[in-house]
C-alpha cells in the first residue's frame, strides 16, 4: 500500500490506524495499518504525542489523546449540533424510554453523533462516532432522501448491502421510498437493519432550510406502531431545527 | 510568537487555532493564531482539508471536520468513558432533573466529557469539551483530591482563581478540604463556582482502583441539601466504575 504523499497526510494515516475494535495499538501495528516504514512511523508518533493528539499507555502502546478530542469537539456537525438537539432527544427518551439517535451524512454513510440507549430497549448496532450505510436505517433514509442527486445516484447504483430480508436492495423501490420520505417528512425502517427493530426518523434543517441531520427513535418491531411515534419524532426534529436557527442569529 | 518546530506540530497549531468562541476562521486569522506565515498556513490548510481534519465553508473560511471528530471519538477518556457512564447519568437526571456532568483531569483543569442539562435546572458554565480549573467545582475537587502529589502541589502553589466569595483560595484550607473529599468519597462545592449553584461529585475508578474521572449533580444552592444528593451521586459513580471494570475483562 502506497503511503500518503505529504507529511500531514501521513500523520493523519497514523491517526486513522485506530478503530473502535482496536483503540489501543503498538508501533508495529500502526506502521502496518498506515502503510508507513517503522522509522518514520516512530518519528510521527513522537510528534503526535508531543502535541497531545496521541497518548502513550503504560505498556508502550498508543491511544487517541484527550487533546485531540477537545479540538474535535468544535466540529460544527459534532458537539454543537448535539448540544442543540440534546434537550429534544432527552424529551423523546423520557416519553418513550426507547433508543434515541442523532446522525449526519458523511459520504455514503450515516455518522452517529449521539445515542441515548434505553437499558430495557431493543438492541441497536450503532455507537457514537460509528458509521452505517445510508439505505437501511430510518436516519439513513432521511439523509439519503435529502442528499444531493449525485449522492443518491451513487448509492442507488449499488451495491445495496442486505442486512435482513426486509432491507430494500432494489434501486427502483428505494427511489420510490425516498420520494415518499420527502413527502411525509418522516422515514420508517421496519426490520431493515435488524430482525427485531423498527426506527422512525425525521429531518433536521439549518436556517437556510437545508437538511443537515436527522434524529430517530428505535423501538421493538411489532410491539410498536410507527404512526404512533412519528408525531413525537417530527416535533423533536422541528424543535432542534428551530434551536439551530435561533443560535445562528 | 515562534511557531512549533516540526510539521506535525505546525499542523496541530493550525487545529488549535479553533476555539468555542471562534469555531470558524478565515486563513489570515488561522495564520495569526498559529504564529505561522500565510503561505505555509495555506499549504497546511490544504493538506488538512484533504485528509478531512478540516472542512471548508461556503464563504472560504474553515471549520473542524467531522472526520477528525470520528477519530477523536476513539479517545479512551472521551466517548468510551462516556458510553460506560451514560446510563448512570441518565438515571441521575431522571431522578433529579438537575444538571448532570462527567469530567476528567487534564493538567490543572477539568475537561467536561458529558453534560445533561436540565432545561428548568440552574445555569452552569460548562460545555462538553470545555475546561475549568480544578479547585472550584465538585468534579474538580474530586479529581484534585485524587491527583498525583506533584499536581496537587502545583495547584496549591496557586494562584487559585476566585469565582465567588465562597471559592476556596487559601491553600491550607483547600488541602484540608481535599483530605475530607478522600475520606468522604464525595465532594461538595457550595456556591464556589457561581453564586446560585451547588454541586455534589463522586470519583469513578478503573479496574486498578485509580480515579480516572468524576461525575456530579449541579443544583440550585439553598433549594437543595447536599446530603440528600450524595447517595445517588456516589451510587452512579460506583456503577460507572463497575461498568468500566466489566468492560475491561
Amino acid at each position: 500500500m502506497a503511503g500518503p504523499r505529504n507529511r500531514v497526510g501521513r500523520a493523519f494515516a497514523v491517526l486513522e490506524a485506530f478503530t473502535p475494535e482496536r483503540p489501543t495499538l503498538p508501533l508495529s501495528e500502526i506502521a502496518r495499518r498506515a502503510g508507513l516504514p517503522l522509522t518514520s512511523t516512530h518519528r510521527l508518533l513522537g510528534e503526535l504525542c508531543e502535541s497531545g493528539a496521541l497518548e502513550r499507555n503504560a505498556d508502550g502502546s498508543y491511544r487517541v489523546g484527550l487533546r485531540l478530542w477537545e479540538i474535535a469537539s468544535l466540529a460544527p456537525r459534532g458537539v454543537p449540533l448535539r448540544e442543540a438537539a440534546l434537550p429534544f432527544l432527552e424529551d423523546l427518551y423520557e416519553v418513550t424510554h426507547e433508543n434515541v439517535q442523532l446522525g449526519v451524512r458523511e459520504g455514503r454513510d450515516v455518522v452517529y453523533i449521539e445515542r441515548i440507549a434505553g437499558r430495557r430497549a431493543v438492541g441497536v448496532l450503532t455507537r457514537v462516532g460509528g458509521r452505517f450505510p445510508l439505505h437501511a436505517s430510518g436516519i439513513g433514509l432521511v439523509l439519503l432522501a435529502h442528499a444531493p442527486d449525485r449522492v443518491q445516484d451513487d448509492v442507488l447504483e449499488g451495491p445495496l448491502q442486505r442486512f435482513t430480508e426486509h432491507t430494500i436492495t432494489e434501486p427502483a423501490r428505494l427511489r420510490r421510498v425516498l420520494a415518499q420520505v420527502r413527502r411525509d417528512g418522516v422515514a420508517v425502517s421496519d426490520r431493515q437493519v435488524t430482525d427485531d427493530a423498527l426506527s422512525v426518523a425525521a429531518p433536521i434543517s439549518d436556517s437556510s432550510g437545508e437538511v443537515i441531520a436527522a434524529l430517530s427513535i428505535v423501538a421493538k418491531a411489532g410491539a410498536t406502531v410507527a404512526a404512533r411515534l412519528a408525531p413525537a419524532v417530527r416535533a423533536a426534529a422541528l424543535g432542534t431545527s428551530r434551536a439551530l436557527s435561533a443560535r445562528r442569529k
